[in-house]
Parts: structure tokens; C-alpha cells; sequence
């Protein structure tokens, strides 16, 4: 007898829109996108490092293309996110109006499919705490919306910037869960001489989730998750490294003196494993089982959301257009290896955590 | 019946002997000691964003307090390295004589505690790959060095250095393990403007593990380990964060289209994972059973050596010259929790695996 296949989440999938496309077209600094002669599609260049860029077809903007590719994957429900770095480089001038704009342009593409998409909102960060306290709210009016999207810069000044406290205040009021993922890696010169002949392996392997992992531990570090203790943090990449991390990070806490001299140790204090458990959401983009077992010892089990970064990571080989792509195979497989015959945790991870974390009728 | 403790071998554990101080006594700039008005202890400035660095007391230099240190902790035998930032900061001019002199001390440091003591040898990198290697074939005379102890930037240009292969030629063929360890961190600027609240937490943490990742993946990447197969690097920290990172750091290779290109993607070629299982070493200083089990499923159980990191992490409680040092019993914890009951695993991490790797009588 066969079973029902599961109902499979995708919570990590990027789209930009064809306005935001328009913007990245009229722009001549990172980011922004190209037509160079001689090449049959535009290039994105989105990571200061970049200089060739990936070449950008109508996967990353086409509502119809990521039907498509969901239908491939068996995936049920995909949860959109604006991909970075979002809106983040926009003059302040522009940021509100933007964000109002692209985020009724999601709402509006999820629509076109009843009950297979939702979306993330994006928030005008270049133009302050109030103006993303206005957006925080607003994004209840549009229907398909399931939280934020967030860069690790903030307004400037990152995640621990005291300005933010009014944004996190009102995004704990209003219940969003913020999916915090990165895109500013780790300045270049720590890849050394030769990182130009190793591709884009080094920042986006390395950088990006140590971008992720210092986000967060900022946040945790400065008291964001004792003020506003029922923050949701959706980390992308199972979190970076905070998974593995985290025995060293809150070991080192331990043994800082002027942490201790300041009073922070105090009995009673919320340990990074406490975060992990009630403040933090980790996907499951990890690529092997062995950090995905690291990621459901950390967070727990019931706090894993599968993910495929669609439509990064397509495939190189000669076949790429009748494969499934190996990114997404890939994260399925760990899944499989970690949990084997346990349907009952696979579906969670797949697609259950992600229905109850994120609402999803 | 009880049964006969095992015995544990501390892999990591540092040492700045006499000579060493002396030499960071007489400078100015980082690294060096400074004795303050007001302060009882010298305080030692290893970090480029320290501002005031760590105590150094004579359980940094004296080797009867190492001694007693292994006695309180049960630890039965200590491979001594120098500890960071090495020699990597001297003239060329001086750096062969000074490798040779703090070699030799360490080495009959050693000798006063026979059975008990063993350590690794520390190269003049400053001085180039010739004086390297005079070097590396010359530690085959000290009768305590069981092998080398690095930096990630090597020459100044990275383990991925061109220049650096005579050195691991010479490595390979003398059958020298190399314990790899940070000291340079992360840019200052990656922490952002509030980092100093936080003392040296996100360096260590954070930064430290990210700096020997990217350079073990540097060296990979080179193709060192295609040429130098016989090579074993120790990576401290359990790698950092490899066994994490193991699978994005797979994935955005197979997924890089310059890699494809370059036709380094071809059948046959070492996957990351091959490497963790024959050319990498991993201590446990990883302080949680959920990192020490992703080190454990990605290097295998034979290939994790427990370590201590002592002098560095000294308790900052009030009754800290009576305990235990928690950052010893965290990963003595970690190792019990992990093996439970399963006493040889837990012997093989705690002894057994250094006994046989480090070729200890």
C-alpha cells in the first residue's frame, strides 16, 4: 500500500520580483544586473567580491518558473522571501514607498496560487526604526504574508543597534517569525591571494554562515532575547554555525572576565541553548546529515524547516534541465539519512514544523 | 571493582616558555606583555582588538605548574605547543635562531618529567621555506617533539601558498603531524560597534574557529592534499567549524561554475568528507556533546583527540585556584555524554588516539 507522500515546505526560496528586477537593471554598483555582449542572459552581481556574477534567467523572477521547479521537488508550499540584500541599499527616501510597493507585488504573485505560496514581507531599513515599525504593521493587511525577511546589517548598524528595539518591540507584538539570513560574508581579504581561482565556494560556504552566526550571537549578547523574550528567529543555513558552535560560544561567555565583572553571569541568565530552544528556528539547508543532527540536538527537532535556497544552486552539469536539482536533493537526503524509517520526525521537518510555526492554513 | 582510569592525553595545551616571555616582555606592539601601575600580574596582549588583554601568570611559562595542572585534571600525559602567535611576528633575521632556541627549550622542558611530557616544534616562517625546512628535518633530533605546530598564515601568505609546498613536502616525507591553530581571527570591523561590550567573546568564539576553517578549506581547495596525500593536519577546535560546514562547503563546490569549468569537478576527485577521513586530525576542544558528535560522524571516532587548551580559559569564580577548570571538565563532560557507557570510544578520544597518532611511547 503506498502512503500519502508528505506535505513538503519549502521555507527557504527566493524570488525577485519583476520590479525589483527593474531596479537592479538601472543600477551601475552592487548590486545590480547586466547584460554584457555576448551573453544569451543578464548577470546578477550581488557579493562585493563578484566580479563575473551568475548568470540570471527568468527562474529568479518568475512566479510560473517557481511553480515549476516546486512541482519537480514535490513541494507543496513554498514560503518566498525577497532575496538579498532586499532593500537594503536603497536611499532612505525610497526604502518606504519600495517596500510597500514589492511587498504588495509578493502578496499579490502568491495569490495567483491558492494555498501553495506565501511570502515573507521586507522591511525599509535604510529609512529607519519608524518607517519599519509602519511596515511591520502594515504587512497584516496583505493575506499571504508569514513574516520577515531580514539582511544581518539592520539599519546600518546591525542586529544589536539599540534603534532596533522599537522594530523588534512591534515584530514581537504583531507575532512575525524573522528569517535572518546573510549576504554581507566576511570582508574579502580573509579568503587570501588566490580565493579568485576557488570560485564562489569560499565566501558563500564560509562567509555566510559566519555572517549568520555573528548576527545572532550579537542579538543574543547584547539582551535582545530578554527584552522581547517571544522573538522567533528563523536562521538561515541551520543557523550558520551556531549549532556546533554554540558549546564554545557559551564556554567563552564563562570565561570572560569583563562579562563576569559586569554582572552578566549572573545565576539565572539564558544560556545560548536556551535561545536555541525557544528563540530560534533553524532550516534545514545544511547539506548533510551530519550538521542536520547537529542542528536537531541544538534547536530540536521540532524547530527544524526544510528549505531548498531555490533558485540558487542550479545545477552545473550537462543535463541540468531534466535533473532534479542536487541542492535540493541533497538537503532531502540528509533528512532520509538522519531520521530513516521515523515518518513521524521527517514530516515535521519536511513540512509539519513549518505549517503550525508559520500558519500555514 | 573499580576499574584503572584511563589514560587521557591533552593535545592541546600551550606553553610560553621563559625565553618566549622575555622576547614579549622587550616589545611594544601586539603580541606583547606589559606590566601596568596597579596590576600584580603582567597582563599579555595577543589580539589585535584587545585592549587589555589576560593575566599571565607563571602558569603560562612554568612547567611545574602545567605539571600540576595534568595532576588536578587526572591528565597522564600533555603535548606541549607553543602558544599563538608563535614566531610568526619576528624579523627573518631572527626567526631561525629563535625557532631553534625555543625548540630545543621546550624540548628539554619536556625531559624533566619523563613519560609524562611531550610537544611540538615551531617553525621560522618568517625566515621562508628554506629555513622551514632545515627545521622541520632538524626536530628529528629533539627527542620530546612529536610534531608541528602552525598558524593559518604560514609565510604570510596562507597555508595555500605556493611557496609552502617544499615546506609540506618536507613535512610529509619527515611524517610530522601539524597541529593547526588560529590566532588572527576575523576582521575587528565584523563585530560591530558594540563589540567591546561583549569582551573577547566573539573573537574566540566566533572568529578563531572561523580562521582555521577557512584555512584548512584554503589548503583544500589548493589541491595540498592531492599532492601531499600522507599529510595530517590536527585542526584545534575540532576544526572549527568543518564538520558543520562539511556539507555546504561539498555542496558550493559542486555547485561552482568555475570550478565546473575549470574542470575541477571531475570524477574521482577528494571530496571534503575523504579529507576529514584521511588527512585530518580533530581535537575535542569543542565544549558540547553536539559538536564533539558532528567532529565524531565526520572525521570518524579515531581520528578525535581530546584536549584541554589550558593555559588559556582559567575559571573566573571566586573559589577558581580550588576547582576544576571548567573549560577542561565541559569537554571531559562532552566526551562522557556523547560515549556514555561506551568505554572504548571514550578512551580512544581521551588517549588511546593520541597515543597512537602522536607516536607517544
Amino acid at each position: 500500500m503506498a502512503s500519502k507522500s508528505p506535505t513538503i515546505v519549502d521555507i527557504h526560496t527566493h524570488i525577485y520580483p519583476p520590479k525589483y528586477v527593474e531596479l537592479l537593471k538601472s543600477r551601475t554598483t552592487v548590486p545590480y544586473i547586466r547584460q554584457l555582449p555576448g551573453q544569451t542572459v543578464p548577470h546578477l552581481i550581488i557579493l562585493p567580491q563578484e566580479t563575473i556574477g551568475r548568470p540570471i534567467g527568468d527562474e529568479f523572477s518568475s512566479i510560473a518558473r517557481k511553480v515549476e521547479f516546486m512541482d519537480k521537488h514535490n513541494i507543496s508550499i513554498s514560503v518566498l522571501s525577497l532575496a538579498n540584500p532586499w532593500l537594503d541599499f536603497l536611499p532612505a527616501s525610497e526604502a518606504e514607498a519600495a517596500a510597500k510597493e514589492i511587498n504588495d507585488d509578493i502578496d499579490a504573485m502568491c495569490k495567483l496560487y491558492p494555498g501553495r505560496l506565501y511570502c515573507l514581507g521586507t522591511l525599509p531599513v535604510s529609512a529607519g526604526a519608524k518607517a519599519c515599525v509602519r511596515e511591520v504593521k502594515r504587512l497584516r493587511e496583505l493575506q499571504q504574508i508569514r513574516g520577515i525577511v531580514m539582511g544581518t546589517t539592520a539599519m546600518g548598524r546591525g542586529l544589536d543597534d539599540e534603534a532596533m528595539e522599537q522594530v523588534w518591540g512591534a515584530i514581537q507584538e504583531e507575532g512575525w517569525t524573522v528569517f535572518l539570513h546573510p549576504h554581507y560574508g566576511l570582508p574579502g581579504g580573509v579568503y587570501g591571494e588566490r580565493a579568485g581561482e576557488y570560485g564562489h565556494v569560499l565566501p558563500l560556504a564560509l562567509g555566510f554562515p559566519m555572517e549568520t552566526t555573528i548576527a545572532i550571537a550579537r542579538m543574543f549578547l547584547s539582551g535582545v532575547f530578554d527584552k522581547f523574550p517571544k522573538l522567533q528567529l528563523l536562521l538561515a543555513h541551520s543557523g550558520g554555525t551556531l549549532p556546533f558552535l554554540a558549546g564554545r560560544l557559551e564556554s567563552c561567555i564563562l570565561h570572560d572576565k569583563q562579562l563576569k565583572e559586569a554582572g552578566k553571569l549572573h545565576q539565572g541568565r539564558r544560556t545560548v541553548w536556551e535561545i536555541l530552544k525557544t528563540n530560534v528556528l533553524l532550516d534545514a539547508v545544511i547539506y548533510s546529515s551530519v550538521g542536520l543532527r547537529a542542528a536537531v540536538e541544538a534547536g530540536g527537532v521540532d524547530r527544524l524547516l526544510f528549505g531548498t535556497d531555490h533558485p540558487f544552486f542550479p545545477p552545473v552539469g550537462e543535463k541540468a534541465e531534466e535533473e532534479k536539482w542536487l541542492s535540493v536533493t541533497l538537503n532531502s537526503k540528509a533528512v532520509a539519512d538522519l531520521f530513516g524509517e521515523d515518518q513521524e520526525k521527517s514530516q515535521a521537518v519536511l513540512g509539519r514544523n513549518a505549517m503550525r510555526w508559520l500558519k500555514l492554513d
